[in-house]
């Protein structure tokens, strides 16, 4: 093919190609609008295909195309979580927690539509995969801080802490991506040290951690 | 009428008083039951009363039925943040949690499914609801830590500790309702100190509020 040949509008894809091609064009479309009011015309559109093409990869429409979208989000969010576990841990948080925010940042409607709830394509299998990503993270920061068996305030501390995470992303988007993101990332760290230290003070468990934490900066 | 008389099955009520009745049937019902659960028959039978009866009070069904009995619950859960403006704020805070507590206990599966999402009945009007809850409960803070306007920093400090409530709660509530209940209301009540200090650290408002906590206890 000549350099100057303009690309065919529908090369042949192979179907994971397509497949894939679709799922983009979803997430760029449910990052920036709330699922109601995005539509499987708007997805064939964005993709520059035809709504049956769609359909043949989707025959559950949207409710499908949807929970796809929202699997492949949650995969790409559960990558932000990959730390090498070398060097201060609370570096490591502060290096997942850049990612995890320049996560929200590129998805941002999406984002909030997914987590703020109430939306017509929430179903308990939406809500199950949210909260798979809720249990990777938790597992991640647990094993990072070499703990492998939580106790019960260790244990709620985190998961606290991961909620506290999500809904300041929320509050961050609500107001206009206030405060800076980098400030956000070290308020969020100190915040984990100092809920960290409040569990510490009625359970040895969560002592020794903070201790620990303390020696490693 | 003689003591020893039964009390009749229908009594006659007014409207006001059946629709009361009815509400309250279904709140116990929501209470220890996912709405999914829940059946008008099983509301007309806790309320000892006919399923045309419930219709005829709630004609748009459980749905209808459901968004009155949580804007009931919303308005129970309202006044558990009323509080007397005196003596130290963290004992207010602390009295505050401790009725907030005894409704989580309360209504412990319902509650469950109502903030942990997915259910079919949650629609974008019972969200608003749940948000009004938080938005009352933000309010009742900064008013009784006498902030007319609170900037950026503060504001999302109180919400995200709400939030860690909220799923504190839940957590406890999967937890058999362990930690006990007193050591979770002053860990909460720790932790909002903790997140306040990290705040203060990177924003005068709160840093001066924090220095007044401390003169007050």
């Amino acid at each position: 093919m000549s350099p100057s040949a303009p690309t065919p509008a529908y090369r042949r894809l192979s179907v994971e190609e397509r497949r894939s091609q679709l799922l983009a064009a979803a997430l760029s479309l449910f990052a920036h609008r709330a699922p109601e009011e995005v539509s499987l015309d708007d997805v064939a559109e964005a993709a520059g295909v035809s709504r049956p093409l769609v359909y043949r990869y989707f025959p559950g429409g949207k409710q499908q195309l949807y929970e796809a979208a929202l699997r492949s989000a949650a995969e790409e969010l559960e990558q932000c979580f990959d730390e090498p576990r070398e060097g201060a841990l609370i570096e490591r948080l502060g290096r997942a927690l850049d990612r995890y925010l320049a996560f929200v940042d590129e998805h941002d409607a999406g984002f909030s539509a997914l987590l703020q709830g109430g939306s017509v394509v929430e179903t308990s299998r939406t809500t199950s995969i949210v909260d798979g990503v809720r249990r990777a993270a938790a597992e991640h920061i647990l094993s990072h801080l070499d703990v492998s068996e939580p106790g019960l305030r260790l244990r709620m501390t985190v998961k606290l802490w991961i909620t506290s995470c999500e809904a300041a992303s929320l509050l961050w988007l609500d107001e206009g991506k206030q405060p800076p993101v980098d400030e956000l990332r070290d308020w969020l760290v100190d915040q984990f040290i100092a809920v960290l230290s409040v569990t510490g003070a009625r359970d040895p468990q969560t002592a020794a951690l903070v201790k620990a934490l303390g020696g490693d900066d």
